[in-house]
């Protein structure tokens, strides 16, 4: 018996839709089991193979069970970080029929605690913890589940699997992309100094300046993750007499502040002065005037790897410990 | 037996801390339930009064039940109308040690039905079902579900229970209070013609200056729900002789786009022209300048009502059906 496993988009559902038949006679058909015309069936693996599918052992081993579901717990109440995580989780795993159950944790031990307990007595495959940054942990302690844990965006304990993006090298390309355009006095205006990502961006921006001949550093500021700090930051940046040409953004909302602040001294946005971003949050990045050039921390995909770790890990495969760090992509826009 | 349920925001979490003992020894406590000093539970029953614990029927009838689970569904898959109702309705339901599990179940029939399947495996108690606009239904039929449905901030079968937002007294609101400024040549501009809740807002909207002697109605101009649309709207508005000197937004996001249009154009906010957008989304209504003065839909009060609305069903209560509608509140900042 063999399951099959989409390509990039192709799913179970898209195959059953092209060969106009339910799902369920699509994967009967695919797996060469039930009771069906030997016409149709072979009608059903042509519309399969002309969409690509492919067999896949992970899959295979999941049919033993009925169905999948992921417990994902957060402490972002906003949703900005988790709900990207959680579409990339569906996403890597939608044709294992895999349910997806968001459980906001909120910061209270014991509160936690409840829900924790909650998605366990619903018999949870498997749990993903994931949070608003990548140095604090959830408050409750997931190192004695009796379910596999995989920790994305959030800190994990040290023999956890813990999926986090590269926020050096993205930071990294966000500043070669800035001397790329010519630019050769680079500030830095970035959030509150006690974030670790803050420490990590500020850190590779500083290295990339110091390693390439010829460009300055002017320097990194600290302040609040606000479009208002961006509008602040300039402000103080052009009261002195060395002004910067290039600068590199702790995220997409003072970049904003920045590129707004800039526009109303007159100063051209990338005329003057290039503007890069961090975390590509389309609200505010493509909004921004000129649409904003940013780094995308791919959260869609940490989180459909988090899913197929956490697969690997139900059903007994192998999966290295520790921390991956994923490439950040410089998404290329005018400012 | 009776169980303790908090008021605004008193928790069993919040007894348990002040007494300095575990929720379950609180818990225990108020209940007359458990073996502990004398001294022990007359303090704990103290401090629980101190703080404003009333007995409740209704939990009461859940503490027959081990734990209780909501299910909520929806297609927003931005997260941006959802996370309000689902923090809402762990609100209302926090002290119930309910957990609220989130499930995105998209825009494709077939793949919803395999996640509602999900859920019902897992014996949630009950569902809600929201989304991301009012006027379209989850594509997936929950109209023979073995639980109880609430519908909230989506469309619901006309024998359901629906909760929505009551947009034309909000848009009226906004209305009245461009006119208690002193204004009087107002004008609309909002999103989509296909959107019920641009029709309702332009509604009240028309309607409040129609009924408000020396009011005059500049007319409505519809477009896309984004800053973008809002500049344009701005510079068709002043490219005609006759000018507004309010505007009221169909969101946030364009009510921003005009007051940077109109800042631009050397007009003050609200020195020259007022303006309110709707949503009450901070991330924008907080960033301009200066601060929108909004509606906000108070959705985290609708999960509330959800949620409690739900577990009546459950508990076999009476609650009526059709369709509620729940007051939306002017938020007066400087704009």
């Amino acid at each position: 018996m063999s399951v099959m496993v989409p390509g990039e988009r192709v799913t179970i559902y898209d195959v059953a839709e092209a060969a106009r038949v339910s799902t369920a006679t699509a994967s009967k058909a695919l797996n060469d089991s039930g009771r069906m015309a030997v016409e149709t069936r072979a009608r059903i693996k042509r519309v399969a193979q002309e969409l690509g599918f492919r067999p896949n052992s992970l899959a295979q081993s999941l049919t033993r069970k009925r169905s999948f579901t992921v417990g994902l717990l957060t402490n972002d109440s906003y949703g900005r970080f988790t709900l990207p995580v959680m579409a990339g989780i569906s996403e890597g795993l939608i044709d294992h029929g895999v349910s997806v159950f968001l459980c906001a944790v909120g910061d209270k031990p014991e509160l936690a605690q409840v829900h924790v307990e909650a998605m366990l007595d619903k018999r949870v495959d498997g749990i993903i913890a994931t949070g608003k940054r990548v140095d604090r942990p959830l408050p409750v302690d997931l190192s004695r589940m009796p379910v596999p844990v995989v920790y994305a965006l959030t800190a994990g304990p040290e023999e956890g699997l813990t999926i986090l993006p590269d926020d050096r090298q993205g930071a990294g390309e966000a500043v070669r992309h800035l001397l790329a355009q010519g630019r050769r006095r680079i500030a830095h205006i970035t959030g509150p100094r006690d974030f670790e990502v803050v420490h990590e961006r500020a850190l590779a921006c500083a290295q990339v300046l110091a390693e390439t001949a010829g460009a300055s550093d002017a320097g990194a500021l600290y302040g609040s993750w606000s479009e208002h700090w961006g509008h602040e930051a300039v402000a103080e940046l052009w009261s002195q007499a060395q002004r910067p040409d290039g600068i590199f953004c702790g995220n997409d909302q003072i970049a904003r502040g920045v590129v707004d602040a800039l526009r109303e001294r007159g100063v051209s946005v990338p005329g003057d002065v290039s503007v890069v971003g961090f975390d590509n949050w389309e609200i505010v990045a493509k909004e921004t005037r000129p649409p904003l050039t940013t780094v995308d921390m791919n959260l869609k995909e940490l989180g459909r790897q988090a899913g197929l770790a956490l697969v690997r890990l139900v059903t007994g495969e192998p999966v290295d410990k520790g921390i991956w760090r994923l490439p950040c992509s410089l998404i290329v826009r005018s400012s």
